[in-house]
């Protein structure tokens, strides 16, 4: 299996090293062959050759099985709106190029972290949610303009059937195989591209009578997920509400430092850690390896179908936050017993 | 001084009552002349007129010195996407009339209320929140398209410069009577029409060199209000994330039940409760009455200039919690003496 590693900005060069380190460890154990590249994307491929995805590192990723990567943007690019080129860009392209219009975004409290959270034990205790976000089309991808004395700008909010519909298959397959409820989100009350949104998703529905479907407002679904999260199975969104509740649903999982995600689509999948490039801790050796780790672990998962060596990935996992090894971001300033440890310490 | 009041659908029927009821109470109380006149909007208006928003409601709201609105929405409309006559057109419709572009969400928790909360009271205690939403710009007004073969769908989002510079000044002229803190919520890293936001939020932040500025992007944003709301003093932000972020901030004071929110611009202001129609409790009088009641109590001071006035609905409010009276979405199932009270009881 030939893995491509894109450790990408910030935080990303730090915690990608522990994906790739636990991906060559299961190699070793379960006599698999993986071998690794290494591809630059994002504000380091800016600073090297001018592109945040160089054609190198796209050809590379075409010929990959598998992509593990890090976190994409800098500071500079976000206080200074009127730059040109943006690492972002790179993301945004590699997604659309590679056709990885599916992001799975699994929220799973792990036990040991029920008292990280700023929500109650109580409510989160059993949550248990998939997200499915759509990847490649809405906002992010349509028509972007400003005009030319630069005093209005527009991005398209734009859906195709076809979109919504392979989506809405992805996410209903894997209710099926869950507790077999799913809900939509949209914002059908305002939106035109949500009415179609939400039109397919009832004419998809009718292929799964075994799965309770539900339809949400993305802004009642923001306080639902808060309120009671125990109450989603399933959840199936666009692009840019799936970005909004999925960082926000961070927080029943008690940190971003432990949500991975994958991507897939057409042909090679796509694995990276909810997290951004968290400029501000960068370098400092204090980050959270474990979105990487279970980034690393949904791969094996998804891209190789080793289920056994990524369950061992998880209980790694498992076994590691039992014991007390905490980062900054999941320490619970009530417990003794943790001790708070650098990324390294932590991988 | 001459109110509006416009129930609308669902439960604003019940819950509005109450806030006209306060009003009429504190006429008396402070010898001022309101008079009441009523209005239909929503699903309602269509029902009785075919018309989401008759022009006899828009022509009394012109002649008004202030609205009480109640919710608007309906089922019917939410099941079937393809119907082109929809209730939340009156409302957007009487937003852009009026030109009601600033809207006012006051996120305050009652200390009474810090058990109601899915969120720990350690987290909540202190919080003290002023979003301040654009609401007549954004991707709810840009263009509508739906090809012909209703395969395709979009909704264009886009900002002008003077549409954000306004609402700008409005948010930093209330944080300099705060706590001096302004966030600007954008997603500058994917949207033109966010760049420009960003561009136009750093120019103003000039002007006011003593408040503190941070920017930040939504998808963070969501994260951060749930981790540590106490970090937030004034938000401004577009009409979408604002509409996303402030259902979200419903769990800060402990639910959506309990916040009013006002939309000022050009002339008369409108008051509403945050939450929606909510049909499936509506008629059963279990609704909680004080979003409306404080809705009241923003017009009195916002329109009306009635500070004391104002003060006074806020102090009962807390007084009727502090007598244990709830309804049952901010019932604490932990608490005793406690009495669970319907819509009328409670207000
Ligand atoms: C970095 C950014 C472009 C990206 C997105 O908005 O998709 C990130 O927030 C994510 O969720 O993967
Ligand atoms: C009913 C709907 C059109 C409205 C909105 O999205 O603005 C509501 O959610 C609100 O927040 O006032």
């Amino acid at each position: 299996k030939k893995i491509l590693v894109i450790p990408g900005d910030g935080i990303g060069q730090e915690v990608t090293t522990w994906g790739q380190k636990v991906l060559t460890a299961i190699a070793a154990n379960y006599h698999h062959q993986f071998t690794f590249e290494e591809g630059i994307m994002g504000h380091v491929a800016i600073e090297a050759t001018g592109d945040p995805l160089p054609e190198e590192t796209l050809q590379k990723a075409k010929n990959s099985d598998a992509i593990l990567f890090g976190a994409i943007g800098h500071a500079k690019y976000d206080n200074d709106p009127t730059l040109k080129v943006r690492p972002e860009q790179g993301l945004l392209k590699i997604r659309k190029e590679l056709g990885l219009y599916a992001n799975l975004r699994p929220i799973k409290l792990f036990d040991e972290l029920l008292e990280a959270s700023s929500i109650k034990p109580e409510i989160l205790r059993g949550s248990d949610i998939l997200f499915f976000r759509e990847l490649t089309g809405d906002v992010y991808f349509g028509e972007k303009k400003r005009t030319e004395d630069r005093n209005t700008a527009s991005d398209l909010m734009i859906y195709h059937r076809y979109e919504v519909e392979r989506i809405a298959r992805k996410a209903y397959e894997a209710a099926r195989s869950r507790r077999k409820k799913l809900c939509s989100v949209d914002k059908a009350n305002v939106l035109e591209a949500s009415r179609l949104w939400r039109e397919v998703m009832q004419e998809v529905a009718k292929e799964y009578p075994d799965v309770e479907t539900e339809h949400m407002f993305i802004d009642n679904a923001a306080m639902q997920l808060i309120k009671d999260p125990k109450r989603f199975d399933v959840v199936v969104t666009g692009n840019l509400f799936g970005d909004i509740l999925t960082d926000e649903a961070s927080q029943i999982a008690g940190s971003m430092g432990m949500l991975a995600s994958a991507s897939v689509g057409d042909t090679v999948g796509f694995y990276e850690p909810i997290h951004g490039s968290a400029h501000d801790i960068a370098g400092k050796g204090i980050a959270n390896p474990l979105a990487s780790i279970l980034s690393a672990a949904l791969m094996l998962d998804i891209s190789f179908g080793l289920k056994t060596e990524s369950q061992r990935v998880i209980k790694a996992v498992e076994a590691t936050l039992r014991q007390g090894y905490r980062t900054m971001d999941i320490a619970n300033k009530h417990t003794e017993n943790e001790f708070i440890m650098g990324t390294d310490a932590m991988g």
